[in-house]
């Protein structure tokens, strides 16, 4: 801005604006975002119910299979289903009176910094960083396999980002260390270099244990809430559904430890259309809707009350190749109508993110995450699991494409808080003061509003085509690649209590030593 | 797919597979979109009313200028309004009920291939390229000054887009022709070279007379309807407002010119926040609806039931830099209350596109795309302006953005189309079929419904890491510089009679040997 206020085109930051910029750096981010604007409906009450009427079928009908569990099948057969082996079916209706009889419709997930605390589900969204990658992606190193250093340095990255609520789980699998004990540098590099809230470990029911004992010492006397004596929710967890229609003993024995002990079980029906699901979307959505159902509703034969979340991710498949594909219309349309069927439930919903395909933060994966981004926001989700890094169907976590999800992030959030309609909003007075055929740069409105009037990227050149030659001519790969250096450079790590730290590393160890390595 | 049907992950397309994609491409591309989902609204009717007295307010208080134009400022006595020198100013409710009293709902739009008209309006979608860039860009040659060649190119392409339902109008600026005979040379060009609908020349009323012309020759018999003794609407027209609350003689001298002809016109404020417009969302719906109501009565008085469509182009400007902004979110909640509007006024609307700010085929340029994209066809945007193209705020018309995003563009086709609740499409005895486990690819749902399962991407690469190296490593922008090129390069232009196209260019050059070339 100039001395007047009015904006000049194509000037860089002068000192005041770099001030203002660094005040707003600093400034606390938002713990997440208070919905404002309304849903959107794809299907209208009929076709919500005629799936919901499919989803019965299905539970009744063919039924789901729970592996290797007899305590769960006793549990099914104790609740009424009929079991036939490990097939388990559902008399029409009990999934859904269980989980509409105790399921919380949200939730708080504490976090060690009470300002970073979420509320899952309601009109709130939390942004999460992607979970998974076994590969790290970057613009010097290419693509290779992740450490726990760069698991570190997207936790550190997501502690830094003011559009990112959440520090993620498996934001990226550090195979530098042994399957069975990388939990615990997992989990220690959540509690340790962040302060937001965070996830457990899904793969196997002793390692959720231990994230649970992790998260005790955490906590410590906030473990149990004074009030109600009941434990706080701490940490959320990823428990998938073998789709089509299974269970397995060790996604059933995380989510009966992490149920047991109230920490958040978000049930998730991992579909690839065409292949784990009917290749039509009223098919899989279905079919989602009775997985999520059986799911949630085993964990309220746990522990009712237990907060769970209904999760979905749907891809669909290349009917040419058989890959998986993302941005495209189908999974879309499936995602609208699980938000739609969630809402119904009265439970909070999971889907979403920077989903793509692409093996490079390019075009196709910015137009790919983009889609599914913003269908996810109008959806309606509450807890968008792979908003940040997601590269290559899932297998890369891409740090220059971290960076600019997570700038999307921000202007969802801006999208979602929805339309000022006070007085200044409407800026009648505005309009009088220029009329017809002036400028609005320098009236009293702008003035007094331009400070927080548009969203700004952090990553976007809009520079004029001369200025932006004269800067290097970078795309935005390039610009989020310098971005991401720098805020790791300037990383500083949240305060944490130097007993509760050495408890935790004493923890770690005395379990670390008390098994040999091994990678299974 | 193998011989049993079953897809292979990662198999590149053999005999069968590259037969079934010749078909696919030599089949009949859809019109247009015919939407079969919601709507999305921002607003309730309470926000929206808000919306409506304002402008309404603005309307009555502030007026609109008519520049230089005493015959429009005539009529407006006539019917009613307040003048004061160039200032009109309108009893509440005037410029509505002009509009609603006369305008269509919808209209359909000749094309001079019948099987290739358009009905804008409604629930229908019509995908038109980006409009008015000066430069071009390619990966080869990178930025540079359009020509009638490159104009004649992106026609070309168009024209083989089977997302593409028009062929839009000043696709690129040919800037080595004189700027008062260019317009022959372009609208020659989408005659020629296409048998899609165009849009016709307004940068001087005659020039819009000479589209008319033109367009009563190509049409020949065909110019009059025979039962209502009507002229058909065979061009639409961009008539921009110039915000704030102005109108030029230029611009209403084409209106004029276009109306009582019976052709198009497509009043569309052209909004950079900020600087045209108040710095809220609100005060901008207000003027952008005052804007669109003044000029489409305007058409109304001109000649009653004249086809006008209420088009918005809004942007914000940076408050940092002044520069415009796009796939923000500001303009994205403007858009969808302007849609509502629209609406409840019961005209077609226009907004939309792959806008951005990008001065290449990059990550920036697809964000900001897909945002705008996939918010306007939320919105219910009828005529999607700017759809494939548009690059550096619309200064620059690029070849690879081009096949990007007219790739995004049939991929909205199918979200628009909505979800398939039949038998077929709940896919029960799918479920039934393969049950707790299995996988579907080889069931008989699968199997018979394969072929039209899923919408494919023609520039997207969704196969392996491996086989993507082993093609070369090409991002999106490469693959999309391929795919132009051998467009082109396989481009047949279609039928056009001779003696029409004799008669055009006996027209054209008569017109152009009547007065001497100039670059104003």
């Amino acid at each position: 801005m100039s001395a007047t206020g009015a904006p000049r085109r194509g000037r860089r930051g002068g000192g005041r604006e770099a001030k203002r910029a660094r005040a707003a750096e600093s400034s606390p981010s938002q713990a997440y975002i208070k919905r404002n604007i309304p849903y959107f409906e794809i299907l209208d009450e009929e076709g919500l119910c005629l799936i919901e009427h499919n989803a019965d079928t299905i539970l009744e009908e063919i039924g789901i299979d729970f592996r290797d569990d007899a305590e769960a099948l006793q549990m099914w057969r104790d609740a009424g289903a009929d079991i036939q082996g490990e097939r388990v079916r559902f008399p029409r209706g009990l999934c859904r009176k269980l989980v509409m009889d105790s399921a919380p419709a949200k939730f708080t997930q504490h976090a060690r910094n009470p300002a970073r605390s979420v509320v899952i589900g309601g009109n709130n969204t939390v942004m999460v960083p992607a979970y998974g990658p076994p590969f790290v992606h970057d613009l010097d190193k290419g693509r290779r396999y992740a450490t726990i250093e760069d698991f570190q340095n997207f936790v550190k990255l997501a502690y830094s980002s003011k559009s990112l609520h959440h520090s993620g789980g498996t934001v990226c699998e550090p195979v530098d260390l042994p399957v069975n004990k990388r939990h615990f540098d997992m989990v220690y590099a959540h509690m340790r270099y962040s302060d937001k809230p965070f996830m457990g470990s899904v793969t196997a029911p002793e390692r959720a244990q231990d994230t649970v004992e992790m998260a005790k010492i955490l906590f410590g006397d906030n473990w149990i809430d004074p009030e109600t004596g009941i434990e706080r929710t701490v940490v959320v967890n990823l428990i998938n559904a073998n789709s089509p229609l299974t269970y397995d003993d060790t996604m059933l024995g995380a989510a009966k430890v992490y149920a047991r002990a109230n920490q958040g079980c978000i049930i998730s029906p991992f579909i690839l259309s065409g292949a784990m699901s009917p290749v039509t979307v009223a098919g899989t959505a279905a079919q989602i809707l009775a997985e999520a159902l059986a799911g949630m509703a085993f964990v309220q034969l746990v522990r009712p009350g237990a907060p769970v979340v209904f999760g979905t991710f749907a891809s669909s498949v290349s009917m040419q190749s058989g890959a998986p594909t993302f941005g495209s219309p189908e999974p879309t349309q499936v995602m609208y109508i699980a938000a739609s069927l969630a809402r119904r439930l009265g439970v909070p919903f999971r889907s979403g993110g920077g989903l793509c395909a692409s093996k490079l933060p390019d075009a196709q994966a910015a137009y790919e995450a983009a889609n599914t981004l913003h269908s996810a926001a109008m959806a309606g989700v509450n807890f968008m699991l792979h908003t940040a890094g997601w590269l290559e169907g899932g297998l890369a976590m891409g740090y220059e494409k971290f960076v600019m999800d997570a700038d999307q992030a921000s202007m969802l959030a801006v999208l979602l808080a929805g339309v000022d309609l006070s007085k200044n909003g409407q800026a009648l007075d505005a309009l009088r003061e220029v009329g017809p055929g002036n400028h609005f740069l320098g009236c009293t409105h702008t003035q007094e509003n331009f400070q927080s009037a548009f969203w700004r990227s952090e990553v976007s050149d809009n520079n004029s085509f001369e200025q932006w030659e004269s800067e290097g001519s970078l795309d935005a790969a390039q610009r989020a690649n310098i971005k991401w250096k720098s805020t790791l450079a300037s990383y500083v790590e949240p305060p944490i209590d130097i007993a509760i730290d050495e408890a935790l590393l004493d923890f770690i160890k005395m379990r670390k030593d008390s098994f040999p390595d091994a990678n299974y």
